[in-house]
């Protein structure tokens, strides 16, 4: 590491020769996978950034020419050039340098979110603030890959980007022909034809790249591991003071055999203490995913008319089986969530039923295309929101906190959150049965637990826990029930009686609830989403509009942006833990419950109103 | 009207001669203008194409050949033409012919939704199902403009759609070099260098489009005035099976002098009972764009880092005067409401202060962008959300009814809503001042009444109404402060007390709130937004998080698709009006204020809680 520990920010790079900058490459490969094989990470993609950073911040007077990194989760190098080295062994962990870029971290790093295919934009802002307050030396860089030209934002980008000649923006195209997986689609298999004709050095006006066809300017292709050929097409990108694509092509997991040769996906991402390098998930246990990707591949050969659309996440949501048994049945749309839903729109008025599996925090881009395509024409399409709620390491972006906030909207569509493997199993029948318009199925990223059954059935609602004098309703949605069942135990030994239901679909609210609650002192909702404007304010209004005044304690995530963190660890900081939760119960009735007080007048006024409802 | 009277469907076209065709289209032309003159309704649009509607359902058999029209403003030709030419003169009338297609109205008509780069997505999905259920002799027909084009959602469809040569999709390119205005970008200029070299006969292989990059086959341009080149380029497009674009050349307006000859926006939308057809909005009485409009402008000349996005609407958003006064700091994206808040973000990254005006309802489309890309970073970039709340004659697609409740989720932003030109002026000055993360301003697309003084003010609260004896707290979102003073004195005759609060800022919810719903018997929230998930929900929320027991009667749109109507009406539908709203509490107070009820103790509860709360 003897050159490494000599960089404290970009302007050490500069007095470096190429042999140096060649062993410092070697060495920043050593920290990366000696690093991540501790910590869990994002291997593959940094591996195949070391020389493009190394040559981007020899060229670029970084901060002062913002770097944007498309998604963050490769620039474990760019931290290790800006004065993180020390800190980088902390990587991920509490309290550590996060995985992606943070300002809090560094003057050099710019954007947080890790959702894709937004780098252009940010950079085609920047430049326009540059020009209108002329800083005409500063320059705007993005650094994306190829698989984030699958996403529409990137276009709207490119058609402001290329319409003005004098604007300089660098975009710096990333090319390892993947994204999680290879990259799907038209664009690619151009960007495969680019590599290939200009390799051959057969180049003819025919070879003209689309990005020229719409006022950009073309550098490449380029090999991204070649410092020194960067290092000039980068220079000569900066000198042209217009916009400009340099062409990188880069090898995903270079240098190190293991990610090299993993073709699933070249060691994308990886768990913790992996001592042969697994892919993240890849464990033993059974994961939510993993029951779902087993029960959707038997309705698979079950209903010829089932079909499956993903946003470039095939193996992570749980289609691989389906889609090996049925490769024509299954969609990776590239990460496109708009197109992955409105598509699925287009499928079900052909007369399929597709189910449209994409991560909950990937939804929010496409909650217009769900209100709008598919709800408006109630249109038979599933949902199925895999990692929702707390997720864990990947950082704010990455909770699916806001799925059922935005799915409240929602006219007539129809939630469920399985709590185990068997209510996931059956849910998502009912979901693939129903026929009168949308559904969304959600789950976390976790293990699952043990099958929790029901001890009674009131309507569609499964009670888990009926206590005979029961005060406090709890109203506990998907995942959160093994918890709420093991409060429930524990207040029991306190003489507080409790009633767990789960109402297994959670909207539109079920009006059983609002019986229930009316038999009750005091309702609590325990959802893994953000507590505003999620289900527990759904009941609440329900319970108001159907006149039964107990009131509701809603518990959920707190409205603000949740750092990354282990998902206990989150959950228990939202008192959403049993311990915690019946510690939260205690407070609530010692606090409310005046002897005598409020509350029995309220249950017969709640009472009255709900003979009425049921008349 | 002699032709036009013998089509029924669109079989009774293929009888027809080129001589009639061109009768027939004349025919149209003058119901278009007769009806649209009386109606109000997109005109500019259909007069553009009239041939191309005939021309596609003389070739293609619709509805066994899916045709979806991209935005749905301009399928008044198609209603004509498949059975509606008796009903067409209630177009846009209650209960009468809706302006966009209508599943109920005609099995011709497949999408309901008006937001635009849709239409290749369905196209997309109806061409897999076609393909599983070897339903191989259908075609999936996308007919959008060339403004769709700056969509992403259209980049992402393109990038599926061309990735398969085999599957049959016909894209109808409806270039007019229009959006709304006239299209900007570098694909617009594309599609111009396109237009003229195919003109000018000069094809060499430079001239190859940028869709034949990306897989798909190019055919055209085509005049799309001329039925038979149309019919047969369609014909050639229909029979290649395989992915295809026919490029077809427009004039808006067309065969209408002064829709041609207008060109601000060639007529694209007009109001009712218009003799000389002035475009919509063109009234004297000023309406909040208006207002907007002007105050923006003023700030732009005290403020240089002021600058303006919009999409793709800048006279719409009221931007006119600030582009006329500062061309250089106002930025129309396209209709790319994705880029234009990113880029928005990069904006405020360069040190600038953003004013994104956009359509509440096209909002919808920048959720993840506004929660990540903006409020995560903590970004001043204030949103103007026009269009909020009921809009009108345009349907469900275009009223504004959700914004509050999507941005009910965003962390740290803040929402005004101002009640009159007054406020309007004041909050937008706060928004702009405003240097701690983004800001919203909503209001409705409507003339603004006059200003509403407050008698009052308690922290930054305005008192509208307030009561010496009031048991009645409302708390009034925005414009609909006018009919809440109304019922406070409707209700004063009846002997209740009420107070009328307007919070300005609505979210996050004000904390004071709390205070003075302890010293009520009731709060009623009125708000032109879902009540799923909007300010009322939010305002119970806090109540209970508080300890405040007051009942939180939350009025508002209800979870529905709300149709089109007289923006009046469709709000009293949903007891948005002054005299339903005295009723409405008459009725609650009636219900719930049993004489020494629960009320009393809940306050003196809640007012020990407000206590602690303030200590």
């Amino acid at each position: 590491m003897c050159i490494l520990q000599t960089i404290h920010g970009p302007a050490d790079l500069r007095v470096l020769s190429q042999a140096d900058l060649v062993q410092l490459a070697d060495e920043i490969r050593s920290v990366l996978i000696d690093t991540v094989r501790r910590t869990g990470g994002h291997l593959g993609p940094n591996l195949g950034v070391v020389e493009l950073t190394l040559a981007l911040h020899r060229v670029f007077d970084s901060p002062t020419d913002p770097i944007i990194w498309d998604t963050g989760h490769q620039t474990y190098v760019h931290k290790l050039l800006t004065g993180r080295h020390s800190e980088f062994d902390r990587l991920r962990q509490r309290g550590g340098i996060s995985g992606y870029p943070s300002q809090s971290e560094s003057e050099h790093d710019f954007v947080e979110n890790s959702h894709a295919s937004t780098a252009l934009s940010y950079a085609d802002g920047l430049a326009k603030a540059f020009d209108i307050r002329k800083e005409s030396t500063r320059t705007a860089v993005a650094v994306l890959g190829d698989g984030a030209l699958t996403g529409g934002m990137c276009w709207e980008a490119l058609n402001n980007i290329g319409a003005e000649p004098n604007r300089p923006v660098v975009i710096v195209l990333n090319d390892n022909a993947r994204s999680y997986a290879p990259t799907v689609g038209a664009v690619a298999e151009h960007l495969a034809r680019l590599r290939m004709r200009r390799a051959n050095d057969s180049r003819t006006t025919s070879d003209e790249s689309l990005f020229e066809r719409i006022g950009l300017h073309y550098l490449g292709p380029v090999d991204g591991h070649d410092i020194a050929a960067m290092e000039r097409t980068l220079r000569q990108a900066r000198d042209l003071r217009r916009p400009v694509v340099v062409h990188c092509v880069t090898r995903k997991g270079k240098g190190y055999a293991p990610a090299e040769e993993n073709e699933a996906d070249r060691l994308h991402a990886v768990g913790p203490n992996a001592p042969a390098f697994a892919p993240s998930g890849g464990g033993k246990k059974q994961t939510w995913t993993d029951a779902f990707g087993e029960e959707i591949a038997r309705l698979a050969d079950e209903r010829a008319d089932l079909v499956a659309v993903t946003a470039a996440m095939l193996r992570p949501v749980g289609l691989s089986r389906f889609s090996r048994n049925y490769p024509e049945r299954v969609f990776d749309v590239g990460m496109a969530e708009q197109h992955a839903v409105t598509s699925a729109a287009g499928l079900a008025m052909g007369g399929l039923h597709p189910v449209v599996a994409i991560y909950s925090t990937f939804f929010n881009r496409a909650f217009d295309q769900a209100l709008l395509d598919v709800a408006l024409h109630r249109l038979p399409v599933t949902f199925v929101l895999d990692r929702a709620g707390v997720t864990g390491e990947d950082g704010p972006s990455h909770h699916g906190m806001w799925d059922l906030s935005i799915l409240h909207n929602v006219p007539g569509i129809r939630v469920a959150a399985p709590r185990d493997a068997d209510t996931l199993r059956a849910e998502l029948r009912e979901a693939v049965e129903y026929q009168g318009g949308p559904t969304v199925l959600r789950f976390p990223k976790a293990t699952v637990g043990p099958d929790i059954p029901a001890v009674s059935t009131i309507g569609t609602l499964d009670m888990l826990v009926s206590g005979k004098q029961s005060d406090v309703l709890i109203v506990s949605v998907g995942a959160m029930a093994e918890d709420c069942v093991t409060a429930a135990a524990q207040l029991a030994s306190h003489h507080i009686g409790v009633t767990v239901v789960d109402p297994r679909w959670v909207l539109p609210v079920n009006p059983l609830l609002a019986e229930l609650a009316a038999a009750h002192r005091l309702v609590v909702t325990v959802e893994d989403n953000n507590r505003a404007g999620g289900f527990g304010t759904a009941l609440a209004q329900l319970l108001h509009d159907r006149g039964v005044h107990t009131p509701v304690c809603a518990l959920g995530i707190p409205p603000a942006f949740l750092a990354a963190g282990k998902r206990k660890e989150l959950l228990a900081g939202a008192e959403l833990s049993a311990d915690l939760l019946a510690r939260r119960i205690q407070r609530e009735m010692a606090e409310r419950l005046v002897p005598g007080g409020l509350l029995p007048r309220q249950q017969q006024l709640a009472g009255k109103r709900i003979a009425e409802v049921r008349a």
